[in-house]
């Protein structure tokens, strides 16, 4: 069964056509994506497995006809995969939130599109785009049949504890202010598959997954249920992000705020997109950029360099205090997967709490799944690659079948 | 050597009157407050030790009338407990900012006063007041030996990557912006007297004190140096307290702000006075209150007392994971010293990192210095009562001499 998996952003569209034979087997025939919908020169860049990759410029004005131009390419005689559109079964989305609805994906009905709607107001710059990307291949293949699967759902089951915060609870009530969580089917899908990895039942375990990528989160999973999350009622809080400050004195911004005069928008774009290891450094939001400048004694990457790495080992043993234990630390993401001397950091004189991890097997290792802890370690560590749309697959393939 | 000790708040004065024989000796002669500087009535509560309590009502306009009220009582033929004002041969003062300038507490000169005056915009409700005590001192008794003992000066040993924040590195340049902590002279009191309790050495150990009353923060300390604090640039910062919300999500608040359209100084207002466990519950703002609640059946005083106790747990495992181990776990302060239920709470299940509460002996202990772990726990666990005053007596004692 051929599903197309969509994630589409305000300006991009990322795309990936996946053959899903059964729940544990599928093979991915093409991905790609259009940028710079809107603006002048849009450019698809198309990936057909077995095939050479494809750039087209020219405009795209809107999703609807990003979209065409997506499943044009998919069918093109030379550059294509399938014969023809009808070969796609269904389309699974990525939606950014899900709001208090959503505990687990959902196939699209009038009412899933009432509902992410009502959510505008906490993901203003994605739900938006998911939608439209929704509504225009309802558009081009009219009843086809859709999966909304949602980045925050896999955190509905955090208990209140773990999700309110020591606001007045009139906040919570009349505004939805609350942790909410982020990154939810990837944190799943590692821990599943570390699980599988390990011999470790994911519904009788204490696991600590590390998502770490230009954004990125901690979460705390008790028996195969998120119990806490890093990032909160929005992606900037918890980690030291690529640009985002992550937890952050909340009285500290209102001193800047109040020194500086600088008004609410300012403010949000300051710890959205001026701050992380960006911030700190002045150099660059990327890791890689950051680590080579630390490797050639730039001080200041250094010490971004510390400061990332400190944030994640400080939630990791806070959220194994939380859930009183840990059975697996896994790590994944473009920068949990690579970069092996944060790994190390992390893990490093963790043996207190039963973590230990094999240095040697983990100094260099990139984008392998392995298991990277001491046969001895209480704790199982885990290298394990994120595929954030297989997992929209397979739960489009099982709300399908 | 008697030593008169003062902690002046913007209304109001503590003072007590200690006779310090040695650093390891001394003796309380009295304490008291005024309250209500400024105000109509006004009352000085005195209490000497072996006499009677004593209230006096009457106007005291300003500081410098304050503490001339507070010596003529303690020198009064009835209720004082000194001969004469000569007696008094050194004071030690509450700062409450010493921003970067103070490592420890220091006497006090002109270049001090400068520093402290200086600090005024960190600590604008605090420092002033205290400034004023130390200036109506210097008034009323010329070129009297006086001490400034600050609340942030111990933290000031914590390294860059646990001080800064994420943030455009320019607000650290341009205005301190960086986590200051406070509580310190509580927090190394009692690290200093468990490790006395236990045979432990303060200098080559790792230590988690956690101080909550009213206000609260946990502090973690390396070889005797503070590594990391959980209060910030402000004390707003970290755990859930009375009236403040601890760490939160900025952009929560930023969106907030956006929505109801509440301004900086309100907002401001919202998270140091409005929020906490009163925030949550809407009854109260002291834990006794809450747990009384809790305990009869009110479900928001029962989640507001597990979100409150969870924080704390949060930073006991992640400054045990920031320090690769735990040697030591002090609680103190008018909730750690007196909620055996709170610290039952925050040591449950932690023994995978081997902290094991005796929970027989911790039940129901209340205000007294005891080890409270199972004798082959790894880590030690021990309830001891601060002194905040002690500790300002002892540094004018020291550096006095």
């Amino acid at each position: 069964m051929i599903i197309l998996v969509l994630n589409c952003g305000s300006s991009s569209i990322k795309y990936q056509l996946i053959d899903m034979q059964s729940a544990s087997q599928h093979n991915l025939l093409a991905k790609g994506q259009v940028e710079r919908i809107g603006l002048p020169d849009s450019v698809l860049t198309h990936k057909p497995i077995g095939k050479e990759k494809w750039e087209v410029v020219g405009d795209i004005p809107d999703h609807t006809s990003g979209i065409n131009r997506i499943l044009r390419t998919l069918t093109d005689e030379t550059h294509g995969v399938i014969g023809d559109l009808s070969d796609i079964r269904a389309v699974g989305h990525r939606v950014a939130h899900g709001g208090e609805y959503f505990q687990e994906s959902a196939a699209v009905d009038a009412e899933v599109i009432r509902k992410i709607e009502s959510c505008f107001v906490l993901a203003p710059l994605h739900n938006p785009a998911n939608l439209k990307g929704i509504m225009a291949m309802e558009n081009i293949i009219p009843g086809i049949f859709q999966v909304a699967v949602f980045d925050t759902s896999f955190h509905q089951s955090i208990p209140p504890k773990n999700f309110l915060y020591a606001l007045p609870y009139d906040y919570y009530d009349k505004l939805r202010i609350r942790k909410f969580g982020f990154h939810g089917t990837s944190h799943k899908y590692v821990a599943e598959k570390a699980c599988r990895m390990t011999g470790i039942d994911f519904n009788r375990s204490k696991i600590i997954t590390c998502h770490i990528g230009n954004g990125g989160s901690v979460t705390a999973i008790v028996d195969g249920k998120s119990f806490d999350t890093s990032m909160g009622f929005t992606p900037v809080d918890g980690l030291i992000m690529g640009t985002r400050c992550g937890s952050v004195d909340p009285g500290a911004l209102l001193y800047i705020a109040d020194k500086l005069g600088v008004n609410l928008g300012k403010l949000n774009d300051m710890i959205n997109k001026e701050s992380g290891v960006y911030g700190i450094t002045g150099l660059s939001s990327d890791m890689r950029d950051i680590e080579r400048a630390a490797s050639s004694g730039n001080e200041r990457a250094q010490l971004a360099l510390e400061m990332y790495n400190t944030r994640i080992k400080h939630f990791v043993g806070s959220y194994a205090a939380e859930m009183e234990g840990v059975d697996l630390l896994v790590f994944t993401g473009g920068v949990g997967e690579n970069e092996s001397a944060m790994r190390e950091y992390v893990c490093r004189g963790l043996e207190f709490m039963g973590i230990e991890l094999d240095y040697e097997l983990n100094r260099g290792l990139r984008g392998i799944d392995t298991v990277i802890s001491r046969p001895e370690s209480r704790a199982k560590v885990v290298l394990a690659t994120t595929d954030e749309e297989l997992v929209i697959a397979s739960d489009t393939f099982r709300l399908y079948r």
